[in-house]
């Protein structure tokens, strides 16, 4: 993700020496913790029966950028070695691309160079140096009073309904609805136990974000929130506020009246997500993602040995995830958090110009 | 839009001297013509009973970047100028921000600088400069047998049902689901009726995507396409493939298998709409925007009138959109091809270096 | 120019239909006046007699981005229109390619299409764009204090000398140093009657820049700066403070001392040109570019046809610059004032974070 | 250093867990070696008895974007650790910032923020992730036949005079003039004796560049190879072919005139350095980055005591190069190399539509 003034890459390989980001354009004074860093970490692990069992416990080593405590304003690096682990059934089918993955285009892409031991690059576990870049983010935005909070929308066909205020209070950590999270888990209990996936829905709510942030065309901060969701592997949609249901209303349903609260300010619905214009209202920012049933199956499938160019029958083996959208939820935070974070630094700049 | 090799930069304000854009990266060579571009100007024009009635010729004007009728490799700039129009009317609803619109947000962004006159530098009139530079970037598809099409996929609560294949084919040029089009039209006319406008959903495909292009994270093709499309005005959902409707599947269902077909690999079926991992796959690339209802309606509605802060009734006056969505089909249409054009272009610097 | 959060992309061919620029970031409320930019213009035609007789009145155009004599915060387009030239004298040299211009490369990278007419998009005639573009960066650190100036430090084997305070003060446009002046037309004027050009160098001096401007590595202003000055026609080297010179000195005589002036840390001297590590002291920034003499000339010159590949003696006819030097004064200023611009908005956007 | 297709990020602190590099665009399939790599970083550990006396073994890490020794065309980072180092001097001279060094500026910056302990990310020791970018990009230009060298053209008021030939040829790994060599080691020991340091120059030639990388304005490869040089620490000049010595000159004497060799156009002298209107023309490209001397000397020294507000003289303890010019050649080297490479691809790009 590259903001104008905040960036993060990603690196690392899921079978290499390790994984990590690299954050740039972090102010530099942002109190930081690694015991909180763990924790957003662990966060990423999911709901353990639903996820594969390689638990390995991530340890966030800070290679440069911090100082007692601090950010120091300098291009922060913080790299999870990998454990040695097992690459050999990835040999095995290499020729066989797994349907659903990135295996296929990856190889054209690549020139056969890619490293697709457990996936590589593509693999679910370079999000690590997503959730460590939101982090920094967060807490960032912490500063100003902002938060941003995911939960679960949806789990295959059962949804949750949940209001801002709920999302705010909840103590369940994936889904406030607690009604719908049990739904969820025996969807995805179902899926499991028939060796297959299911897929869902994350949502993010932004609290307490200042009107005035992001702008038409190249500063939509919409569409930079987009860009970063997108990102994500398996991310295959995204909406803000009604989102695609807004696709389906008049006018006159879809507008959110401007009236005034305590004296300010404010739209009665928020059919928009907070967004108006690209351009944020002081609402809560509304987003949401469609995460895509992971591919990786122990059902049969059909696919191409490429080696022998001929149709052949797949049989995975190994652990998988029967559903990875637990997981997205820190991921969907960071994403959405550090975009936020960039756009404040560019609102910030002009603030401080207009006089 | 700013690719790694093609970018574009639009500019102008609705009631301003001209609208335009500014295209860097394109290649030397590409023939164009006026009259061409035109015709895709003329497009953008929509259906005209659903359109405002200032129905202006669009005469681009090309200032820079072609000689003897091709691109030279230097910043292509084209405008087209506004015609006099009587912008009294905005200096009387300036204080009362419109419900839907970028009004509010966009004084607080701006400090109150902004050119509101006619939604300034927000109006869906810059979208001009969008057609534009997406004429440019699909002459140079063009030339590598890609090809980007756009259709109406649903009006309101009207759905249309089309197969890559009747796409290709249409007469229509607004939907090739000639059944659904008219219900369209009469959704359409509905909400002119009711003075209330309408949304939609644009579903654009690529035709002839050659596999690899795009990559995971940075290189990521549908976030690119996403950040694309969202900066388009009313647009509030992305979605690839079967998008949301993944949320819902099972990993079995959702997959799309590699079968041999011709010789040549393939997947059975597309519900990844021809991106996996970011990468594209040789499959039609499908994509889908949502539009919101245009924001302006005949329909009083509530707002704040920001001198004296007080809640007020807005009756707005002039004329309006009852549907922008099928102006928008260029619309989606450039921005797609215009992100394809920029992948393709990374892809022959590899291509070029791997030997 | 593109920094992080100001850019400008110059457009536009000698020979097309206009020159000019399109700037992005620059934040709302900068006050700006179509006839101070015109006399910006006329700085860029130089000193009568050693320019090229070509003297059309550039009449600039604001296309965009202004609105009520100040800036929107959208994106500024300026255009500057050619007036009818006659180029056929360009279809004859077609296949010479002139020794020191940008001919032959500019062939072979844009294959041919290039319009090679009066220079095409590497005219000086383009470097009206860095003027408008400095413009409103000027009136933008205007607003600051900070004031960017530029002499003429040499002319052929004249050399100015001038402190930073004669630079303020001096009623010359062009040199403080009044004697160093004279010589410096002669050197012009002898170089004009052997039928020839002549190179020198520009200094630039930015006062009042707050200490804290840039940083190392990607954020050093120093190389910001040389790749905005790099960027104009003819600019062979750029140096800060004694540049070339502190390759020869030793440490003990190089380093600038801090002491202490009316109870404000400065340097005693400052052979550093205000800036350490990449980031500005806050003492009066200092840079200098070298120009080569133009290389259009009367006299004899040898160079190939390309057509039928042969070695064959070059006479140029037409109008040149005797020296382009001065005509570079408000480019050299435009360059340096951009930069710093978008740095102090870039710290701005830090002082805003923090607290 | 960001160009279109690559760019690089330097991490780390001098007295922090690790220095490195994140490479990003690098194409697939390139070979390296890890032990090529620490011959590359041992040239920058310079001449042993003008350097510092930590020599520590740079062992180079590489934690990504590399399968069995060829690049995967994914995101590149290696890390060389710091050996734990004593910075308890950093504490005693905190407040009394360095003559010459970013001490003072680097503070007000990152408002204190900053690790200050060995010059934290202003230490010339992050020159070791320049030198790991470089090694990558002359892997892949070494691929086309390309070639970058450096070599001291001045240490003090010592100058060499060496002709690409000489430099090609050379088994002097510091300069190819022998005799100008010897002098600049005597006048680096007359520095270092009297407890002083001496700056130089370092002129980087490249090989066997094809005609047509870089372009005019935005593009030009002059300005991105400056900005990449003058972000390495020390460098406060750079000039391509004769530089500023260009702006003594008449046209006459300085345009390059085209001649046929071997039915090749090439031009008869290349004062230009290879370089016309921002692209290489075929000939070597010829570039200078002036150092100066490094601040850090024994002798005493006026500061201020930014605690006190008072001023104080300064006498450092500990260890300094008294010339860091011989480290810097494979830092030049990687500069140049790793600019070119990035045009080389775009190149490659455009020659990949012309069709």
């Amino acid at each position: 993700m590259r903001g104008k003034l905040l960036g993060f890459s990603i690196f690392g390989e899921s079978h290499g020496k390790a994984v990590g980001v690299l954050i740039e354009g972090l102010p530099p004074g942002i109190e930081v913790s690694v015991e909180e860093l763990k924790r957003e970490l662990e966060r990423r692990k999911g709901i353990e029966r639903f996820s594969t069992k390689r638990r390995e416990t991530d340890e966030p080593k800070i290679l440069s950028g911090v100082f007692r405590g601090r950010t120091t304003g300098t291009p922060v690096v913080v790299i999870v070695e990998n454990r040695d682990v097992d690459s050999s059934y990835y040999e095995e089918i290499r020729n066989t691309p797994r349907p659903g993955h990135a295996d296929y285009p990856a190889g054209i892409k690549y020139f056969g160079y890619n490293d697709y031991r457990g996936g590589g690059h593509f693999s679910g576990r370079l999000t690590v140096g997503v959730v460590i870049a939101g982090y920094f983010a967060k807490k960032l935005l912490e500063r100003e009073g902002i938060k941003v909070r995911a939960y679960l929308k949806r789990i295959g066909r059962v949804e949750a309904h949940v209001s801002p205020e709920e999302l705010l209070s909840s103590k369940n950590p994936y889904c406030p609805d607690e009604r719908a999270f049990d739904a969820m888990v025996e969807e995805m209990e179902r899926a499991r136990k028939a060796g297959d996936s299911v897929g869902g829905i994350v949502e993010a709510v932004a609290f307490n974000v200042p009107p005035g942030l992001g702008g038409p065309w190249e500063e939509d901060i919409e569409a930079d929130i987009a860009s970063a969701l997108f990102r994500i592997p398996a991310v295959k949609g995204v909406e803000f506020g009604l989102g695609f249901g807004l696709a389906e209303l008049r006018g006159s349903q879809a507008n959110d009246s401007f009236v005034l609260k305590d004296g300010k300010v404010v739209t009665e619905t928020n059919n928009h997500g907070g967004v108006l214009g690209g351009i944020t209202t002081g609402m809560p920012l509304v987003v949401r993602a469609a995460f895509k049933p992971t591919p990786s199956i122990y059902l049969p499938q059909r696919t191409v040995d490429l080696g022998r160019m001929e149709e052949v029958t797949l049989r995975l083996r190994g652990r998988f995830d029967s559903c990875i959208v637990p997981k997205a939820l820190p991921v969907v935070e960071s994403a959405v958090a550090f975009v936020i974070a960039d756009h404040l630094l560019r609102r910030r700049a002009w603030e401080g110009m207009a006089r």
